[in-house]
C-alpha cells in the first residue's frame, strides 16, 4: 500500500498525521487540505481515522477547532436565507431521552416572529432524534429539497428537516468513519460536527442544550461545560450569537419517551399543560432565542412573550399550520389519538414503598430502543406507536405496588426485555431526596451582551 | 460505513479500538483476534490504523507487546530448523549507515559451529538493506524457497534470504498499513514487527544490535535503551535468549556506504584487513552469538574464537561457500574488482584544516539513496555500483583541501545533490574532540547467565 498523492503538492496527509500524534497545533491550511482531500476521495480512510485517533488523543486548540468547524461548514452548501427578514435561530440538543423541546420551540419562536430553520437528525445510541418524532406524525415529510425548506420558513417562519446531501458533506463522511473507529468520544470533533451543520443553515444566533447527567453523553457536568464552553467560542469566531445551557439529564425529560408519546407531550406542551420540567426547559430556551432573536430585551422578557403565545394557542396553532405545510396531518395535532398507537401496555410497579431517589435514564433510553422505538443497527425501521410513559418522577413518593411506569409495545418479547432493563433502573430509597439536581445547571456565554 | 463482523461473536475490533484508546490493557486474546481478523481481511484498514494510532499514544504493557509479538509470529509458518544438531542464532539491527555487519557475522559464526539462518530486510529510508548489499555479488539469489533455504543451511551451516510470503503474513500487512498513517514510530510496534520476523526462524537466541545516534532510527540513546529493553524481555517471555548490544551510530560504521562498497569492505573484515570500528563490532557481535550459540563459555572465549576464524581465512571461505550455494559468482569474493563499479568518481575536500568534530550521520545515508544506492520509493530499483567512501572519520586531523570522501556515481546530477548534502554534514573543529563516544555504549539483557 502506497500513499495516495492529493494534486496539492505541499500537502501530505501523513505529516498532518505525524504533528497531530506529536501534539503540534495544525495550521488552517492543513486542516482545510485534510478535510477537502477526504471528502473529494483523495485520501484514504485508513489515513483519516488514524489522525481521527490522534485529534481524540492529543486535543485541538480552540483554533483548530474553529478551522475544522469551517473546514466541514464549507464541504458543502451555506443556506442564505438573507431574504427572510427576521433572524434566523436555532437550538441543538446534545441528546438526551424524552427531549421533545424541539417539537415545542420552533412552532413556538417562529409565532414570536424569530425565524427557525432547524435541520436535525435521528435517533442515535440510546437518545431520540427529532426526526423519528416528528415522521410520527402520519404524512410529516423530513426530506424537502432546500427549496422546498425555505418556502415553508417563508410562510410559517419555522421548519424542521432532515441533513441533506448539500449540507456539510464532509461531517456525514467523517461522521460515518468516527462511528465505526472508536472516534466519536472528542469534544473538539462532536462540537465540529456540531456546528458545522448548524452554521451551514444560514443562522444569525444559536441556543446549545448541552446534556449532563446519566442520560446524556456527557455524564459528568465538568465534560458537558468543556464542550459548552468550545461551542460557544467556535460560534463566536465565527461570528454567530451563541449560548449554551447546561441541562439536567439525569433522568427522562418530562413524563413520555418513543417517538408518538414525544410528539403527544410536545402537543400538550403548547396547550399549556404537560410535565413543569419540560415546560420550564422549553420556556427558558424559549426565552433565550427570542432574546437572541431581537424580539425580547432580556431573556425574562422572552419567557414571558412564549408563555402569552402559549396560552394565546398561537403557539400550538404554528405547530398546526407547519405540520400541514410539509404533509403531516393536521388532525393528529387537533386529537393526539390519531397518533400511532401501540397494541399493548403493560405496567411496572413499584417492588417498595418510599421515594424515587434516583433512576438510571440511560436506561430509559435503551429500553425504548429495544421496543423498536430507537435502532439498534442504522439501517432499522423505527416503530413510532412503542414507548414508555414514567408515572413517578426522582423525588416522588411511592407506595408498594404502585404504577411507577407504563411500557407500550406491540411485541411482547421485547417488553419483557424492556421490563427487565427497567426494573433495574429505580432507585427507591426511605427518605426524601437530600438535594435536588437543578433543571439548568449553568449558562456558558453572554452573547446578549455583545450586541 | 457499517462495522464488518468478524465470525467471532465476542470479539468486536471497535471495543478493542477503544479499549486502547481509553489506556486499556488488551487481553491476549483481544489482541490475537485482531491480528487474526486483520489477517484474514475480516477487518478493514481504518479500524486497524485508528488501534494503531491509539498503541502509538497509549502504549502497550510487556505482556500486551509480547501478545502482539506472538500472535504476528503465529499469523504464518515458523520454520522448523530442530533437523539440524547445531544451535540457530541470528543477529538482527535496527538499521544504520554502513552496517555490513551481517555480510561479516553470519560466514564468521557459521564457521565456528553455529548456525545462523538470516532472513533479512531490503533498505529503508536513509538505512541499507542486507538484501540489496548481498544482490550487488553478481548472481546471487536472496529469494530462495523454504526448502532451499534449509538445503544451504545444512550444507555451509548459515543462509541468507529476504522475507518470503509464508514468514509473519501479519506484520507485512501491518507494516504497510503503519508506513502510510504516521504509526512507525512506536517501540511496542517497532519490538513486534522485528521480533515476529526473527523468532519464525525457529532460532534459539537472538543478538540485536540496536542503534543509537544521528544516523539511528533512535537518535537517543535512552529511546534505543527501551526498544532494546522492550525486545530482550519479549524475547525472552517467549523462551528464548535473547540480547541487545546498544552500539553507536553517531557516524557512519566502518567507512563505505553503497551496496556493492559495502561487500567489499565486508571481505576486507574476512581478510583481516579494514576499519578498526567495523572489525570490533564484529567481534563482539560475533564474540556473543559463539556465546549464545553454546560453542564458546564466554563472549570474551567467542571473541578470540572469531579472530581465529577470520585469521586463518575459514571465515572468509564459508562466505564464499555461501555465495556459491546461493548462485552467487564466488570469483566476485576473490576480487572484488569483478562487482559493480561506478562509472566515475568525485572527491568531496575539506574547506579547511583542523579536526573532523562530527557528522550528520543520516545525511551519508541519503546521500546514498539520491545516487541510487537505496529507495525514495518502494518500487525503485537501486544501483548497486555507487556510493561514498570516507577517508577522515570523527576525531581524525585535516587539512584544508585534504579530501574527506569520494563519492562514487553513476549520474553527474545525483552526484551533485548528494555532494552538496555531504558538504553540510561535515563539522570540522580546531582543537581535537574532547570524548569520543563508545563503539559499545551498553549491553542489555544477561542471557548467557541465565543457561
Amino acid at each position: 500500500m502506497s500513499a495516495p498523492q492529493t494534486p496539492t503538492a505541499t500537502f501530505r496527509a501523513i505529516d498532518v498525521i505525524r504533528k497531530k500524534r506529536d501534539g503540534g497545533e495544525l495550521s488552517s491550511y492543513e486542516i482545510e487540505s485534510l478535510v477537502n482531500a477526504y471528502t473529494r476521495g483523495d485520501i484514504p480512510d485508513y489515513q483519516v481515522s488514524a489522525w481521527l485517533m490522534a485529534v481524540v488523543l492529543r486535543g485541538m486548540t480552540r483554533g483548530e477547532t474553529a478551522a475544522l468547524t469551517d473546514a466541514m461548514l464549507r464541504s458543502g452548501e451555506v443556506l442564505d436565507l438573507s431574504s427572510l427578514p427576521a433572524k434566523k435561530v436555532d437550538k441543538h440538543s446534545t441528546g438526551g431521552v424524552g427531549d421533545k423541546t424541539s417539537l415545542v420551540l420552533a412552532p413556538l419562536v417562529a409565532a414570536a416572529g424569530v425565524a427557525v430553520p432547524m435541520i436535525s437528525g435521528r435517533g442515535l445510541g440510546h437518545t431520540g432524534g427529532t426526526l423519528d418524532k416528528l415522521e410520527a406524525i402520519p404524512g410529516f415529510n423530513v426530506n424537502l429539497p432546500v427549496a422546498e425548506f425555505r418556502r415553508v420558513l417563508e410562510t410559517c417562519v419555522c421548519a424542521m428537516i432532515g441533513q441533506t446531501a448539500e449540507i456539510a458533506p464532509a461531517d456525514r463522511k467523517l461522521y460515518a468513519l468516527r462511528d465505526v473507529t472508536g472516534t466519536v468520544e472528542s469534544p473538539y470533533l462532536i462540537c465540529a460536527s456540531i456546528m458545522s451543520k448548524k452554521l451551514a443553515e444560514g443562522i444569525d444566533a444559536l441556543v446549545l442544550d448541552v446534556k449532563t447527567g446519566s442520560g446524556a453523553f456527557m455524564k459528568s457536568e465538568r465534560d458537558a461545560a468543556f464542550l459548552a464552553d468550545l461551542m460557544v467560542e467556535t460560534g463566536e469566531r465565527m461570528g454567530k450569537q451563541v449560548v449554551a445551557l447546561i441541562t439536567d439529564m439525569d433522568q427522562p425529560l418530562g413524563c413520555m419517551i418513543g417517538n408518538a408519546l414525544e410528539v403527544v407531550e410536545a402537543v400538550q406542551i403548547l396547550r399549556g399543560e404537560g410535565p413543569e420540567d419540560l415546560r420550564q426547559l422549553c420556556l427558558e430556551l424559549a426565552g433565550w432565542m427570542l432574546h437572541l432573536g431581537g424580539v425580547a430585551a432580556t431573556v425574562a422578557e422572552g419567557k414571558t412573550e412564549s408563555e402569552k403565545l402559549i396560552s394565546s394557542g398561537k403557539a400550538l396553532e404554528r405547530f398546526r399550520q407547519m405540520v400541514e405545510l410539509q404533509g403531516g396531518e393536521p388532525r393528529a395535532i387537533d386529537d393526539t389519538k390519531k397518533l400511532p398507537q401501540a397494541q399493548h401496555s403493560m405496567i411496572l410497579s413499584s417492588p417498595k414503598g418510599g421515594y424515587l431517589a434516583s433512576l438510571q435514564c440511560e436506561h430509559f433510553g435503551t429500553a425504548c430502543v429495544i421496543l423498536g422505538g430507537g435502532r439498534e443497527r442504522k439501517e432499522d425501521s423505527v416503530d413510532p406507536a412503542v414507548g414508555i410513559v414514567l408515572h413517578k418522577k426522582v423525588g416522588d413518593a411511592v407506595s408498594a405496588g404502585e404504577p411507577l411506569a407504563t411500557i407500550y409495545y406491540n411485541a411482547e418479547n421485547k417488553a419483557l426485555r424492556a421490563r427487565q432493563l427497567l426494573e433495574q433502573s429505580y432507585e427507591i430509597s426511605e427518605s426524601p431526596e437530600r438535594e435536588k439536581r437543578p433543571l439548568i445547571h449553568r449558562v456558558i456565554g453572554k452573547p446578549g451582551e455583545k450586541n
